[in-house]
């Protein structure tokens, strides 16, 4: 039975973690830790810990929780499980919120009870990842109901979950979360489509933006003004941090990269035909998507 | 003075500069016209007007109004100038709400009192463009709070506004938008950067994801489970119109080819730089252009 909580990442995932289970009425307690210890004490004084750690040892202390949250960005996550793989003890879960999973998923089968590997003295590890976030993070902007209707994907190292997963996604469930089941390589195919090219297209239209307008001040005036809705959706997703992309783009980079080579030749595509028939099945195609969504 | 305005085309823009205007106070009477009847029927129902026109024929009835508003795609805009330029007179203005500008602020200025051609027995005509609309039409989508905080664009054929020009321009700004003058080209171009080339960025995205997933059910709907607010919102815009985008395309097609072009290049050079240190300048860049908007 899960009692106490630890959060190691306490900025707008893990502190909104934080609150979530604090809203759906989980009766344990919560300490956190961040590497920035201003974020850990956002996090306290909003109420999403119980506790704040005052060092990463600390998270390492025996017994320290029943389920371990790791919600940092994705290379931290693996500095994480090697970590706390030679500490922690079966009766024991670690579970992580991070953006890709194939590397996350590997790492973690090898250190954790992963398939093939239930044992005795191997905690257990199961990986996750909520799909829900805001493009500026920090734990100022935790909400109990971040992950109100959002989907939260696992990616599990066991076809038979033990206890303690079990009851993890039941806390999930408790957000009001959907979760689903993935293979960790068909997630991060499908993440890339979702997420990570989505984010790229708009770091790239913003990023153009600012490059071709920065030293026309006029052009820069007038698109600030003309910009509406459209082009504000757009770009919006432009704010999102490097430091947490970098780690996605390290991780993920083939998918990645084989979805950014398709919107560039879809786009090259249009181009040709700006002036042919063509360019209503394009059109088409994106009503029959957008009208899928009902 | 303006006491009757006549709207050519009643969809989604017509019919909200209809109920704009009588929103804003205007007491003048309005009849408008749609090559689809119910389109007008619609809009006469919302009282954007106060007449629906039995015909193309009766719009061009002598005397039939002090202000055209052509609110039609481009090219149908392009027809319009042709249709009423034969017989319209000084004294009378006509005015668009088209797209793009060079190709309709080119002919206007050849058929109507353009630069250097502001003899007795021409009408004037100001091209104009409001910054608003939503991804479907139709005068049933109309909204009287549509333009407000919305910038209104014009080219102005001549430097000094007719009395007509600066009476529409003062129901405009009745209206809640900010007007702002520019040259035609310069206009198609900032258009291709703030509205054209993320229309086609959208349209590629929601495109690319139907046709990779259309025929893979389980991904389909893995993927519509995932996705959340960054997918929506770079998607959005793939429910927009074949019908109004070729105008579009097909007006503005130097400017837009040159913006899809450059946002390639910029995606394939995210693409070639997502494991080095290059990725950190381009998400800089993106963070700068969102901080603009303050």
């Amino acid at each position: 039975m899960i009692t106490r909580v630890a959060i190691v990442g306490t900025g707008l995932i893990g502190a909104s973690v934080g609150l979530a289970l604090k809203a759906s009425g989980f009766q344990g307690e919560i300490a956190g830790w961040d590497a920035d210890a201003g974020e850990a004490a956002t996090a306290l004084r909003m109420g999403a810990l119980d506790q704040a750690l005052p060092s990463a040892e600390a998270v390492l202390a025996p017994g320290m929780a029943d389920v371990y949250v790791l919600a940092t960005p994705v290379l931290a996550v693996l500095d994480w499980i090697e970590r706390l793989a030679p500490v922690l003890l079966a009766g024991q879960l670690v579970t992580d919120v991070g953006s890709t999973k194939a590397e996350i998923s590997a790492l973690a089968a090898q250190r954790f009870a992963g398939s093939g590997k239930t044992g005795p003295g191997k905690a257990a590890f199961l990986p996750g990842h909520p799909m829900a976030g805001k493009e500026s993070g920090g734990a100022a902007r935790a909400e109990a109901t971040l992950f109100r209707g959002a989907t939260w994907l696992f990616t599990p190292l066991n076809a038979a979950p033990s206890p303690l997963e079990t009851e993890w996604r039941a806390l999930v469930a408790g957000f009001g979360a959907q979760t689903l089941d993935l293979a960790p390589a068909r997630h991060d195919e499908l993440c890339a489509w979702v997420s990570h090219l989505p984010q790229m297209a708009a770091t790239a239209l913003a990023g153009l933006l600012e490059e071709t307008f920065a030293g026309d001040a006029a052009g820069m005036a007038a698109l600030q003004a003309m910009g509406g809705r459209a082009l504000g959706e757009m770009t919006r997703l432009g704010a999102s941090p490097y430091s947490m992309w970098r780690d996605v783009a390290l991780t993920n980079t083939v998918p990645l990269a084989a979805t950014l080579l398709a919107l560039e030749q879809q786009l090259a595509h249009l181009r040709e035909n700006l002036r042919t028939p063509e360019l209503r099945n394009e059109f088409a195609a994106a009503n029959r998507f957008r009208a899928r969504r009902g």
